[in-house]
């Protein structure tokens, strides 16, 4: 891919020094591999030069050096995005931002959690249960970084209850294209003044700012939790039970919804069994609470809703041990189709809630007219889905023809259904296309204006999300 | 106020009249006084025409009327703002949107309801509540539309447990500056599919677009609630309680403060008892849920801590009757206060939930400083306060100066704290001085930026918000 940015020169890698030290500033030939790629878009680049910045002003200089030589910026956390979002497509400068990883502040009255962008979010959820307290979104991915969540609007299991990432950011420190850094928000549990900033940073995957510090909501951590994991006699009868559940008195924390295949794929790659894999779909429903009491009625109501539409047992599940084998295996869900074959490609839609048993089935039919392995879990109550298409040993040729063909129909189902091409794991370079078919054109318009507005040299990230 | 607009012609009067009917389109000279002011920024200006469309295509042909002939229009719901956002400021075309107000559709599986921008606050409750299912944003004006709620980002009283506006608003139509008619969002829970344009027209004040559709999320309606009046020695250990309150297990629907001369106020006003006026400050508790016994749990908790912290006594209100005597009285604090004087003004900061105390003391040392009475009452959960500014009989000169001096101090001091100008009323035009103060240069570029690329002419509720 060529662009017309400055080509990188050893002048540049030495001013860059000069701001941010010698050791914090790594030439190509040393950069790492795995800061070429990310964990499964299939593209692939070195940057130029590889930054390891320790404050939000060396961002700043940095991007200020950036802009007045015209070299591509892209900033990254740990890459685990599945969209190509963090892969330098254009070579020049990559901000790895996951050494900015301090807990700022944390403050008991405002409850909130000020911190850097690159803290794992595994260490955000341990840190603040130590203080028993408590930050709701919960990706599948615990080793992202903080930062990187907040530019994919990260999504997770518990969204049903609780809600997204941009539920639980209440402000922003962010360096903007042009060097500037930028406060948006605040502590501030309510706010009218202006257009919404903030907003248009969350899920923005890192095209028109770059974070270098959030400050997160937090909810007092609930003391209790039970996980029912209900097997079903297939999955239509699963997913139709899910609105019935959510419309009950308590809304659930989490509704996943799992195929055996996916759960034998898990076992097989955990060596540990799953308390139960004699059914064909299974729902996993957790709810939490304040006391005892409070889930008992919870959960009670949503296990006699399952049984009255056709559950053929509900496992409960209240002790450590137990919750860990099952919630282990659903963790490993993406990992386990992953090491079940050679190579695969991922649909992230959402779609109404209502609408998820149509699409998996419909993901099903896809299997048999283009002869290819689709497996596929997610989010029953959030309609958020993940849709795995595995190469196995299809020949080149065969694969990428299949996987255009198979993702053309996913995506465009979804936009009959009212669905969105991404629920949680963004846009990036990978799901452009698909982006674009979805908006209408004053869509476009608008979202090509605003990134030409906060970043009019495109040196930000350029050809994510959108192309001007 | 002149501004480089077309001026308003018969000729005009006759071209909308063939697009919407005449007998929706009412030339200046039959606009009623209402239309001409809104309830308290203290400007006052007439539209040359008033315009009640039934559909969106309307809105679109005037828009597209507007924008072809430079013409600024400024749209309107019941015009129970408090900042000027809803008066025709320079004339031309006002659109009310009162009468599109059709419930479209409650789609009880993905718990969203579909409706018209003109539908009451009030009626949304009653609508949802009576199908068992629940809108939580609940703002104190009743009367306001939905369509306003949105165009404010409102919060109200439940904002402590379950957020505001923007969090219950999944999808929107929404009529561009050009005429084009958007679909942003949509029933789905999570989004992660480029800018979040959605995020934008919230809280955008009908600068951006003129809704004229909505979706809302809604919850399940919690069956039982209970409230609590805890009477305090004083407004200090009354606000500093809130934050360990809010740190217990279950988090408040609501947390009110009121001080003895507005509740006294409210008496007179009401002509009826409050439960307790003894006492110079209270907080008023609400906790709602599932059962009686997860909010007697979170209730009791409430209480130990409210009286561990100074509280001289906590009246439990858990009968119709008394949660109407309290709440009746709460909801005529501003019609209260404002009756008890000649004219007033008022300022909707927000501060970190911790600054609330100290931000009310300033208030009273002000009150001393220049001589002017000063009311407050507000949301001490989530740190939005409403503080009036009374006239009774000062001369107008002096009037002018007194306001200008106190709200150049309230607004300083809210910003040394963290805090923004507006925590639910929003900027409109009365605000807008206070919002460029405390915007840095590069938000306000970044927030004139959006407003020309929404509406380059600069036609649609020109002057508010921001001016470019």
């Amino acid at each position: 891919m060529s662009a017309p940015y400055k080509t990188f020169t050893d002048g540049d890698l030495e001013a860059l020094r000069a701001i941010c030290g010698a050791e914090r500033v790594i030439p190509a030939s040393e950069i790492g591999e795995d800061y070429c790629h990310d964990e499964l878009s299939g593209v692939h680049r070195r940057p130029d030069v590889l930054i390891k910045p320790q404050t939000a002003e060396e961002v700043s200089a940095v991007m200020k050096y950036a802009a007045a030589n015209n070299i591509p910026v892209t900033p990254r956390g740990q890459g685990t995005g599945l969209v190509g979002g963090s892969v330098a497509l254009f070579g020049g400068i990559m901000i790895d931002l996951s050494g900015m990883n301090r807990f700022l502040e944390l403050d008991q009255e405002n409850m909130t959690l000020t911190l850097e962008p690159g803290v794992l979010l595994m260490e955000v959820s341990k840190y603040v249960e130590d203080h028993g307290l408590f930050y709701p979104p919960d990706p599948g991915e615990k080793t992202a970084t903080i930062g990187g969540n907040i530019s994919t609007n990260a999504g997770g299991m518990r969204a049903v209850k609780y809600g997204v990432t941009r539920d639980y950011v209440r402000g922003l420190q962010v360096v903007l294209a042009n060097g500037e850094i930028v406060e948006l928000g605040g502590k501030v549990v309510k706010n009218s003044s202006g257009y919404s900033l903030k907003d248009l940073i969350v899920g923005s995957e890192g095209t028109l700012g770059i974070v270098t510090k959030a400050v997160l909501r937090l909810l007092p951590l609930p003391k209790h939790k039970i996980s029912l994991l209900v097997p079903f006699p297939d999955l239509p009868s699963a997913i139709r039970t899910v609105p019935s559940v959510i419309r009950a008195s308590a809304i659930p924390t989490a509704v996943e919804f799992m195929e055996r295949e996916v759960i034998l794929a898990a076992e097989q790659f955990l060596a540990r069994k799953f308390p139960d894999n004699s059914s064909d779909a299974y729902l996993l429903l957790t709810f939490d609470g304040a006391s005892k009491e409070e889930i008992e009625l919870a959960y009670k109501e949503a296990a006699e809703i399952c049984l009255e539409c056709g559950a053929l047992d509900v496992f409960i599940s209240n002790t450590q041990e137990r919750n860990e084998s099952i919630w282990s295996a659903r963790g490993a869900f993406l990992e386990a189709i992953k090491a079940s074959t050679t190579e695969m490609d991922e649909c992230d839609v959402v779609v109404p809630r209502k609408h998820v048993a149509e699409f998996v089935l419909f993901s099903h039919e896809l299997q048999k007219k283009y002869k290819v392995r689709i497996r596929s879990f997610g989010h029953a109550g959030d309609g958020n889905l993940h849709i795995y298409v595995l190469r196995d040993d299809l020949p080149e040729d065969v694969w990428k023809k299949t996987l255009l063909d198979v993702f053309e129909e996913l995506y465009s189902k979804a936009k009959t259904l009212g669905g969105k091409v991404s629920g949680e794991h963004g846009i990036g370079y990978a799901k452009r296309p698909y982006l674009g078919e979805s908006l209408s054109p004053e869509e476009l318009r608008l979202m090509k204006g605003i990134k030409e507005l906060f970043d009019p040299q495109n040196i930000l990230n350029p050809s994510k999300v959108v192309v001007r």
